[in-house]
């Protein structure tokens, strides 16, 4: 196909698909005449995994670049390839974070994590920020939490296809950044009915 | 104290008080002198708040000046606190969002929720952006989230303290915004888990 039928089909426009195609984000067309190239559908398959990357997970081009390098060269498991994915995924978290009171409590969780991956910074970072403004964030609180999640992190993880790690990755970064809102405004929303239930005219704490 | 004391205590710099002061959002002190004035507990315990809303929350003045009314003119129940300190905290999410399926799903859960409150919305928003992009948004999808989160939102919202009016929205602020990295992160870690387990070397799929 031709640039503009591929823009059509993915609704990335033009000028954007010869950007990715100067970054080398997708690779070049089969040339057809002096300014004239053919796509195919792996073209398309790239383009719409570079688009989730960039427009839903936010990344930028050089973790755009960290990822796609993953999925040219896979991993012998595809559980690398979510390695991969979530070390490129904003939020960035300093490399020099300690991670001692975060690797306790994945270790007291029984939980197989990388060692020293973003998550588990971003975790890290997150408790030394609680600390510090003397908020709880011993054990019991973050595993009440963690016990919470594992269920819905196995229904997520059952649902990741492995036709080809272009499919998974991309299911991997929209998954994962596309529900985090759905999980923060429920999460809001459960605060709000347990709030009507403890202060509300018929709760125990109620007016 | 003076109001380097009062600076001292809060780790608030006395320019950022003295702003605070002109912007209404912290009551002037007693005057002792032309360029003297004294200031109370009340005043810190005011000033922690100020704090909380600006540099946790990521509150806008103009937000900060919202949550302040309802904690000086309280509501006759600490649930109506919950409501305006979730309304005031970011995201900000369009007042015309369509809420119908965010409607449909809360009342499924039977949750008790403000009819068109901001975390309402910020779930329709999401819910809409995983739709257009193709991905599972459906009530088994969010009612599976929605009951992970029940027993957490139950735990968090028993331990607001019913002190004072200050004390409850700066707790739920501070929780609100500070857990949810925590969560974000474990959720992640979650995922990591569980594609072990899936795709691991011993797992369902492995290598």
């Amino acid at each position: 196909m031709r640039i503009s039928e591929l823009s059509r089909r993915t609704g990335v426009p033009v000028p954007t698909v010869k950007f990715y195609l100067r970054e080398g984000l997708l690779p070049a067309g089969r040339a057809t005449a002096a300014t004239q190239a053919q796509y195919d559908e792996g073209h398309e398959q790239r383009l719409r995994l570079v688009r989730a990357l960039v427009e839903v997970g936010g990344m930028s081009l050089a973790a755009v670049r960290q990822v796609l390098a993953v999925v040219d060269d896979p991993p012998s498991s595809a559980h690398e390839l979510l390695g991969a994915a979530h070390d490129a995924l904003p939020p960035a978290v300093p490399d020099d974070v300690d991670v001692t009171a975060a690797e306790r409590v994945v270790a007291e969780l029984g939980w197989r994590v990388a060692p020293h991956s973003a998550p588990l910074r971003q975790l890290a970072a997150a408790l030394a920020a609680l600390e510090a403004l003397g908020m709880p964030a011993g054990p019991e609180v973050v595993l009440r939490y963690a016990r919470a999640l594992e269920p819905v992190a196995a229904a997520e993880t059952a649902a990741v296809p492995t036709s080809s790690p272009e499919a998974a990755v991309a299911f991997v970064v929209m998954g994962t950044a596309l529900y985090e809102p759905v999980v923060l405004a429920l999460r809001r929303l459960a605060q709000q009915d347990a709030s009507a239930r403890r202060f509300g005219p018929d709760g125990a704490d109620g007016a």
